[in-house]
């Protein structure tokens, strides 16, 4: 069997996306949401960000769209929130700092293949990063977390930025790609370590 | 005088997009807006969802944006409110529930002919018809109905699903669009004859 | 030294999204939102209505994430806000009613460019003026201002349409423009010096 790095990435993708789904209707449930309403909290956490990227790109219609693989993944994670909700208590937060590292890189590497600015890039990778969780709030009628809890969309600026600065600096970019990760994934860790907040201006 | 299908179909189209304006605007009474809200609210609930379809299968400008006639209609709707609101007291259930079918077969049509894979198209079918009154509600700042109060997204799912396994067993596109309404149609009538109410998770 | 007047009105334009950001900024400081927050506001509500604008005509990716100019700008913003907020207490609001008419008058001429409708650059209009407030006080889950408080809006579309009146009658463009910018700006002043406020229905 030949190993193919594009089937192992899909993989990677369809994982990533499934545990984002179980998050999004484990959030269902506080919200006291019937399955459907999981259902689409699932979809909003999950694709939320990609699509809005994609619709900002002009990539339409978005790649989560054009493969129903995504969407079964997704309905897949909330019918196993309902079903099994005893067993599953939402994902550990390690697992969802990697995810969210990865997912960070990916939009930032997919607006720069559509030639968008490094800076704009940086924007887009925060927006795939952060957008789905803003939707879920935002469908839950609550201030987004990304926007007063932690430095969550910050590390996802920073990892984006650096791997931008590794593909200016002539890394390759498999490297550069891995060096965002790593910082995005790194602030996070520390700031969940040492209780780190952003500073805020006093009301 | 000739009979032309196109011109029917539009004109039930424009009549539909008045209901739902009246809709809309009806309910910004009880948020306590003023004419313009009214008026914003009468948009997003009879074009939102379409809007939303277009934007993610590609099709901008959005077919209600190319035709003035849309928005005329709208405010139109909108302006029966203000003037008439004692005697418009919101549309009749059994109204809404035909419109809401209708629209739905129209939605999940538009995406097969985008060539969307079937699945997909049945997911967009759903937000045609449930994306307008969901904007609606994130304006007036309430968890959408959709999310948490009856059967309705899921009647809009399995009308859109059976009018897809029609097409697939060969019946012709007509008949196909009738039954997936039919269904739709059918599962709310019965669910609120019944108190039919999704499951949820006890949170 | 050539006078041109592309490169004024981009000045301008810049000039004017940095009050947005100002301003939008501010705002996330009694939202109690952290420093992640305010950039985010401050993007939201400069370049917000814009870029819904750009995303219904299908001009994307939108212009203001195509030149990175413009996120520089508003980071600016932020950044002078979350600094200087002792001394940055909002702008003047003479100077606000002066930058929505300016963008609201942009914003028809953009949907005129791109062939809309009359009618319906009149809608993009004043979405391009009224958006980015709106998304805003979503994200700080407020029914938005727009749609309850003042004649804001109402100018707005007056304004875009007197420009359009004044095209349709065969005035040149700068001086519809012109026209529009002053009825907006016009009716804006007068509401808040006569207090005005439009009807409601009773709830």
């Amino acid at each position: 069997m030949k190993y193919d790095p594009e089937k192992v990435l899909f993989a990677v993708d369809l994982a990533g996306t499934l545990l984002f789904a179980i998050e999004g209707a484990t959030a269902a449930i506080s919200g006291n949401l019937d399955v459907l309403g999981q259902m689409v909290l699932a979809f909003a956490t999950a694709l939320g960000g990609g699509i809005i990227r994609d619709l900002l790109i002009g990539a339409v219609p978005p790649n989560s769209l054009r493969d129903w693989r995504y969407s079964a993944v997704v309905f897949t994670g909330a019918a196993i929130v309902f079903f099994l909700h005893r067993f599953v208590r939402g994902i550990p937060n390690g697992v969802m700092i990697v995810l969210d590292a990865a997912g960070l890189v990916a939009g930032t590497q997919k607006a720069l293949i559509y030639k968008m600015h490094p800076f704009i890039a940086i924007l887009l990778g925060t927006i795939t990063g952060v957008g789905g969780g803003t939707i879920r709030d935002m469908f839950l009628v609550r201030i987004p977390t990304v926007l007063r809890a932690d430095v969550y969309a910050s590390a996802a600026m920073a990892g984006s930025a650096a791997m931008i600065v590794g593909r200016k600096l002539g890394l390759p970019p498999t490297l550069s790609a891995i060096l965002g990760g790593v910082v995005c994934f790194g602030l996070r860790l520390i700031s969940v370590w040492q209780h780190w907040n952003l500073p805020r201006v006093a009301g």
